[in-house]
């Protein structure tokens, strides 16, 4: 949250969402209760549920309408996390453990499936019905991706391609349906819901694009996870498949993800390949590519307070690359 | 679904049910379609949505309107068979490998997760506002009682009152639910609503008293999974809490119950202690008990047919214990 501050208005907004959500998520059982505490508390950049109330000033704001929609999708988000840590044994999100890291995968389980209803239960309350059924197919085709990633671990003959059409069902999908919910419950006209639309496709590809660079060249202060955690899971990210590309590095690449021992000098040395073969440069440029997308989906946009708020967005998401 | 070859309608009407489940749980990602394939051959009674059917009989009977209901409820539970598995670590169910035993418990969080989205999905598609929240409070609470079982696992100090507590919210909140809903959705008299309501509550209660003694009684063969998995894993059910009441008996479980070595000699032997104790007796008691009471809900519905194919499933059910 603390990502908005210099938004005024956006930050007072997620502040009541926050409220939503919290409200949402009461509940009388005491473990659970705990795990979801802590998993508040560590927070969030909280872009989702911005990019439905920003979409939202386009047209006709409804916060009373809004407000349950960006909560029930930020809940849904969290659902994936928290699933999402099952499945690469993350012991670290948000600078905080996991709540698989310190309840258990059994929690774990339960905690998501919790989240998704809870979700459920938001998402239902005010929203238009094709509007539910478009979001509904979307949890469904992030469902399919992570089981894509999943089933394609430790895969390096995946192409640019393949990568990109992951994250787009990954992340994208729900940014750009943050967008166009957003907008189209507010009654935008119809060329306002479509440039925002695509604006969250383009910046969803941006972050995560970034995201998975992050895997190689951040660190666990500024990324609040560990580094190199996708990588160690088999997770076959744009860095890597650049590096694969390169004669000089591939072979040597290659060995160690078959020899699948990934110790921390091992890491420590892919990192440093992948980084000398340009891969980073190579994903820092694609990120740029999908950000000046994004910049000319907000050129069409009205120039109202809203579209200053999304472009500080982008210049957020783009500096936390360096 | 054989369960029903004698109700000759109710069978017609839940071979649509399976169609519509297999037309939602379409999917081109190869190894989550092939997992749910074999998820729905198992097959299943599918209590629940002929439950929903059955009791839409009492009102004006509108298929277009229940089926979805119907399909969506049997996917939201199923979806919580697949994440029990996780947490059981269940080897069988339903007589064939479980999806975290075959594909690992990786798959086995998306496929539930998916399951989930899926049945939001038909869910959404036509029922009541009221009736979509009751069904998201349902699921909260199945959650929060799957947590509260897990946490009371290996707990000897829990009473009949914590247990009933228990299958109440695990069990027996969805089938009362999938009456009423089938019931309102239908726009059944608020008493017979009311009666139907009731009966689901003590169907339910007596579903899952009979499936806990099961545990103790059954085999493979007759169950579709094996027996002693829930005391394996620590779960208290009511022929145990009997057993832990009676002076020959108590320490001697106690004790078995701290060291926590389950070997398939020793499992043999609680069964046989379980059986001794007069646990089991005491637990098909119980049964009966909430029984007669859904008997008597019967007696006050309307004589339709309808009615009729409730009391055979109380007697299929009734038979189950032996």
């Amino acid at each position: 949250m603390s990502f908005w501050r210099k938004c005024t208005d956006v930050y007072r907004e997620l502040t009541e969402v926050e409220k939503y959500i919290r409200g949402a998520l009461r509940t009388r059982q005491a473990v659970l209760a705990k795990g979801l505490k802590e998993l508040l508390d560590a927070g969030g950049k909280r872009i989702r549920p911005a990019l439905v109330l920003i979409s939202g000033q386009f047209g006709e704001y409804d916060r009373k309408k809004l407000m349950p929609l960006a909560a029930g999708i930020e809940i849904l988000h969290m659902a994936t996390l928290v699933h999402d840590d099952i499945i690469d044994d993350a012991d670290i999100r948000r600078g905080v453990p996991t709540i698989q890291a310190k309840w258990g995968k059994d929690m774990a389980v339960f905690t998501g499936d919790f989240l998704l209803t809870r979700a459920f239960s938001l998402i239902t309350q005010n929203v238009e019905f094709e509007n539910m059924h478009k979001l509904s197919d979307v949890m469904k085709a992030i469902c399919e991706g992570e089981i894509d990633q999943y089933q394609t671990c430790y895969n390096l003959d995946i192409t640019v391609n393949d990568y990109l059409k992951r994250i787009g069902r990954k992340t994208a999908l729900l940014f750009s349906l943050s967008c166009r919910i957003g907008a189209e419950e507010s009654k935008c006209a119809p060329e306002v819901v479509w440039n925002l639309w695509k604006f969250g496709k383009n910046l969803g590809m941006v972050f995560q694009i970034i995201d998975d660079l992050l895997d190689f060249s951040g660190d666990l202060q500024t990324m609040g996870k560990s580094p190199m955690t996708d990588f160690g899971n088999g997770v076959i990210t744009l860095p890597i498949i650049y590096a694969l590309k390169q004669p000089d590095f591939r072979d040597e690449i290659r060995e160690i993800v078959d020899r699948r021992e990934f110790t921390p000098a091992v890491l420590d040395h892919v990192r440093e390949r992948v980084h000398q073969s340009g891969g980073l440069d190579y994903s820092k440029a694609l990120a740029d590519r999908y950000i000046r997308r994004a910049i000319n989906n907000l050129k069409a946009l009205p120039k109202i307070p809203a579209r200053d708020s999304l472009k500080v967005l982008v210049k957020k998401l783009q500096e936390r690359q360096y």
